[in-house]
């Protein structure tokens, strides 16, 4: 893209309106009380510590996100579910906002932006008021329990919600809407997944620019401001998805490198490889993309080995991925074509089905195959629906769900090798595993690091989609990395 | 710099040892009592609402990271008031730590890396242990409550501060840190500026490498991005030190620009004058540079008879800017330059003295004329030591410090010259205010936007010195953007 050709894209607010019709049929089927009214806060605008300013952009919460598509901090919102209409509560700002801060917007500018039914600030007693002009009578709230973070949201709440103490103007519900509401962020409609695919392109294009600049000598860091600037410059992107990963050689062993106590700053070496897992988030949606390219453009045999091991487990596990499919099977996939490649290149020896279930897997790769992605990069749901519950075993504890795939789930799929030196020392105590490992081989391999390489995918009975576009062979890398089409440089 | 070749400031821990020493001394002469000790938390890793992950990597709390330079979240520390002493109480990390966030690293390694006295991992009734290991009888906590926003941090806690309920097992102070902590923060050391003189440097090439790539049909968050990358791949400043403000054309007169509800979306127009207020953060310290020039590259007449106004209320304050000085008379002075430049070009009219008393100074530049500056970008102390009280008269009352100058303080300059609608209704139906506006050509201004030339100066009895390195004359700012160095190109 050139410089100044902004192509980014617009969203409708038609993708919200989906979401709360979806949303309001969902809770009916559940519901049969009238006067039912799902109420919602959106997030609330924090500082640095106890100062006055903040070096990132506020960003919106994800579940009032979904449902409102709201971009801007301290609102909340209702939907009556009896009539589906939707009513936004922003603040109602200070006169000095428009000097600070800019144009003070109108009730009526919001309800053309957001395209809801009702738009009110919300001054004291208003929301109750209004409330109870659509003749609410329980309230629905949400208590999101996170699965991954055990973390949960608070329930919303407003003045006027309770009149007296222990007497509730509202009954309130804070069960119900939860589940609801993350089951259907799991199946991503048509709308939600033109940003996907919009946002998997634009993350894709940031990691083909810090593939055609890395050198020798540079440092970690600098790869990651080059995925950042790509995003942002060419993508629009302010906010990435997640911290980046950038990490070489034996760095790339470490599954989520890159935070502050090993913050990408690790100069490059000749030979090493590069794990780089980095995404670009859109409009709230989430990119979540890994490569892995040897820092001098040209894969020795031994990366090859490990690489084309974890790219073939990638591919089968694609081609797999169908509905009806459940992703604790496809894991297993994955650490069963791992495991036969390692016992190809002599690092294991002896039978592989019995490797999988000794849970050698789980030494090479510790983390789990993959997980939902949407307007979080560890997206909601995992452990709703048929999931069955979660394993004690190695590997297998680290599923972020274990349900079966169905049509509109979008899912990472990122398998791994990795030689962390804890984990190798660990089956080599054990007599059981050791039987299984070669250590002359295996010492080889010490300090290499490790090879991730994750898409996202998008589950479709048709055959699934993948929405990640950067080269993937070893080959297809070597030559990129030589050839790079000029116009991923910068100044072009 | 090219490619590769990192050339970032390295800290060395001593900086952190100076602010001790100075720390204890400060307190010794405040406190008779024998057995006080020091005793703060650092920062809580924390992640996006109730999810798992998050987007920006963790920073440290300002008032911890002064004191023991650490990085790394979850840590509290101690200092011996009567001794010295310095202890650091870092986490203890689960082995699964090594598996996904790399080296587990030992107390030793913290004690060197962080050169204190002892450290101990903070395991359950450890800390208690120790501080009565070092004979601690009184704890000086800090609550820091914070004089911009009002906002404060709360005291430390740690498991056995009290061993009963309401029976503490070591005497508390709360009130005691703060104002000795913070005003030692106001006067930097030299270990200090040689940070704050990198990350001016390392900003400044930011705005120069936005100022040489800019041009009109680009978007405002593309020169954001311009510098973000720079600050970043050259300069290592994974953090900035506050959003950055990128407004073209009339959004230049909005003083907060770029936040969420107004993020730098506009498309840069030919004729713009474009306002960049952005700073980088290095090992924590700010930097708060603001640019203003013209998307083409060309200044207007008119550009430049406001752009020149500000320029010399900027000199002429940087020039009077020596100890003994109040930072109130500064702010007076340079709205006197401005108002003398305003009616000279005829959109003002009568005494400018008067003009001043009547406070229209505030119209045409309503913020403070700057702020202290270090590890945070409004950095504290502004209302302690000699300060008057915070004044309510319009422009004043929005001054961050009303101090006089002293040696090794670091204060932004930021004079600002804004057309901003409100506020020019508001003087035009105030029959007082009116009398000095020639309307007709006021209204050649409408729509302007506005000019704000901000620098970072560290005050010096024998003269100050500015930590920003821009073209600041239109005639250097119009060679520069013609004739810009190629150096300055990103591919280069």
């Amino acid at each position: 893209m050139s410089r100044g050709q902004n192509k980014t894209l617009s969203i409708s607010a038609k993708l919200f309106a989906e979401n709360r019709l979806r949303l309001v049929e969902a809770v009916k089927s559940k519901v049969s009380c009238q006067g039912s009214v799902i109420f919602l806060d959106g997030g609330k605008e924090s500082f640095r510590y106890n100062t006055d300013s903040n070096n990132q952009s506020f960003r919106q919460e994800s579940y009032f996100f979904w449902t409102f598509g709201v971009h801007e901090s301290d609102f909340s919102g209702a939907v009556v579910v009896d009539s589906g209409k939707s009513i936004l509560f922003p603040p109602r700002l200070h006169p000095d906002y428009a000097i600070w801060h800019g144009k003070i917007n109108s009730e009526n500018w919001f309800q053309k932006r957001y395209e809801v039914d009702e738009v009110y600030f919300a001054d004291d007693g208003i929301i109750a008021d209004v409330l109870k002009k659509f003749n609410a009578k329980k309230l629905l709230l949400l208590k999101a329990e996170n699965s991954d973070s055990g973390k949960a949201l608070s329930p919303a709440y407003f003045g006027g919600i309770n009149e007296h103490e222990d007497i509730f103007m509202f009954a309130v519900d804070v069960d119900l809407l939860y589940p609801i509401i993350t089951e259907l962020r799991v199946f991503k409609t048509d709308h939600e997944l033109e940003v996907m695919r919009y946002v998997g392109k634009v993350s894709s294009e940031g990691h083909k620019f810090a593939m055609l600049n890395v050198k020798p000598n540079m440092y970690e860091y600098q790869l990651e401001s080059l995925f950042q600037h790509s995003c942002y410059f060419h993508g629009g992107c302010r906010h990435l998805a997640y911290l980046s990963i950038v990490a070489s050689g034996a760095n790339s062993s470490v599954l989520h490198y890159g935070h502050a106590n090993a913050p990408n700053d690790k100069q490059i070496e000749d030979g090493d490889l590069c794990l780089l897992d980095m995404g670009a988030e859109y409009n709230c949606y989430a990119s979540d993309i890994t490569t892995t390219f040897p820092a001098n453009g040209k894969f020795t045999e031994n990366q090859k080995i490990i690489y084309n091991a974890v790219l073939h487990a990638s591919s089968e596990v694609i081609k797999a991925a169908k509905p009806g499919i459940r992703w604790t099977d496809l894991h297993i996939l994955a650490e069963r074509i791992i495991l036969t490649h390692l016992k190809r290149a002599g690092i294991l020896k002896d039978d592989v089905e019995e490797m999988v279930k000794a849970r050698l897997g789980a030494i090479f790769m510790p983390h789990g195959l993959g997980h939902f992605i949407g307007l979080d990069v560890h997206d909601c749901g995992g452990y709703l629906g048929d999931a069955t519950p979660q394993s004690p075993l190695p590997g297998l504890k680290c599923l972020r769900t274990t349900r079966t795939l169905q049509e509109r789930m979008v899912i990472t799929v990122e398998p791994g090798c990795y030689f962390i030196d804890t984990l190798l020392n660990a089956a080599l105590a054990d007599p059981y595993l050791k039987k299984f490992i070669v250590v002359n081989r295996l010492n080889d391999f010490r300090n290499f690091g490790g090879v991730r390489i994750e898409d996202n995918v998008v589950i479709w009975n048709k055959g699934n989609e993948v929405l990640t576009y950067v080269p993937r062979t070893p080959d297809d890398i070597e030559k990129f990395m030589t050839n790079g089409c000029n116009k991923y440089h910068f100044s072009e």
